[in-house]
């Protein structure tokens, strides 16, 4: 695994993006050096290996580039948790608010079946909302939400305590900002 | 190489969807199918192995799922091509028509270094705008854009025409609906 500055070499810090306040942290600059994009998505699946899970869930849209490669390298299925009107299925959603503004998400009805065990990726660990959007969506569809693994956690937003609500379940993140 | 009607058999197709008129190719069949997946992106590896290039450009949001897991898989940089109001960077920006109203993409500007040779990626070719605001997008930052691949396409709707206007790259892909 490399380490948190390893990561943070490979991060970009943009002050009051998208909004006065926000500290937005950029992973494009991780996806376009290829070793670093490569690294991460290793690192990541390295830690989902210890789990017995046989789909991903990520979240629209950066939630993808991470969520789509760890379940092609690991043979999983893939389930995309989308924006409102991007889904032409019947779905379940559920509303939420995130670091600035509110959201839904939504998944067709039929994509996970009773039982499945649902691995959660996103890119973001910040208030915790689209993570719980997911964990709540697999309840929902009685599928089972193993853990939770993102890219970057900021932890001054307590999204793990969001994340924990009502059902515990193990979170991992390789980068952490703090009080920064 | 697996054949176009195995993959057919798992993409569903949705009438008048987004809204009268489109036939909608869904392709969260072949996600939700960890075989159908992962075979569905090692046919566009194959494809794609046939070209020199360094870096993928895939577009929002369902091109991430698709682009990412080639450039992990080939150890590529990937740069992702967003919507507007999305990047933190300031960024080249290209405006086209797609299938069922307008858009526009945006890449950083740094995102793509001058000699970068690029493989465009997406889920679908209708019309062929977003492939082509991708095209223009590397060769406004000085890049090469060096072949064109997609899951779906949709030769009814002349996407080829559209991608190969002013400076022509081969293109391919895994599934073509004509007709039907």
């Amino acid at each position: 695994m490399k380490n948190e500055e390893y990561y943070k070499n490979h991060i970009a810090t943009i002050e009051d993006f998208p909004k006065k306040g926000i500290m937005f942290r950029d992973v494009t600059k991780t996806l376009e050096d290829a070793e670093a994009f490569h690294n991460c998505i290793d690192d990541m699946v390295e830690l989902a290996s210890q789990y017995d899970f046989n789909k991903i869930i990520c979240a629209d849209a950066r939630g993808f580039i991470f969520g789509s490669p760890i379940a092609y390298k690991m043979n999983k299925a893939l389930v995309v948790s989308r924006k409102p009107n991007k889904l032409p299925r019947p779905g379940h959603s559920y509303a939420y608010s995130l670091e600035y503004g509110e959201n839904m998400m939504i998944i067709p009805k039929d994509s996970i079946k009773e039982g499945d065990r649902c691995l959660i990726i996103d890119d973001l660990l910040a208030t915790g909302g689209s993570a719980l959007a997911m964990k709540e969506l697999v309840k929902m569809s009685k599928g089972i939400p193993v853990a939770a693994i993102f890219y970057i956690e900021l932890p001054d937003l307590k999204g793990r305590e969001t994340l924990k609500k009502g059902f515990d379940i193990p979170i991992h993140s390789l980068v952490k900002y703090e009080g920064e």
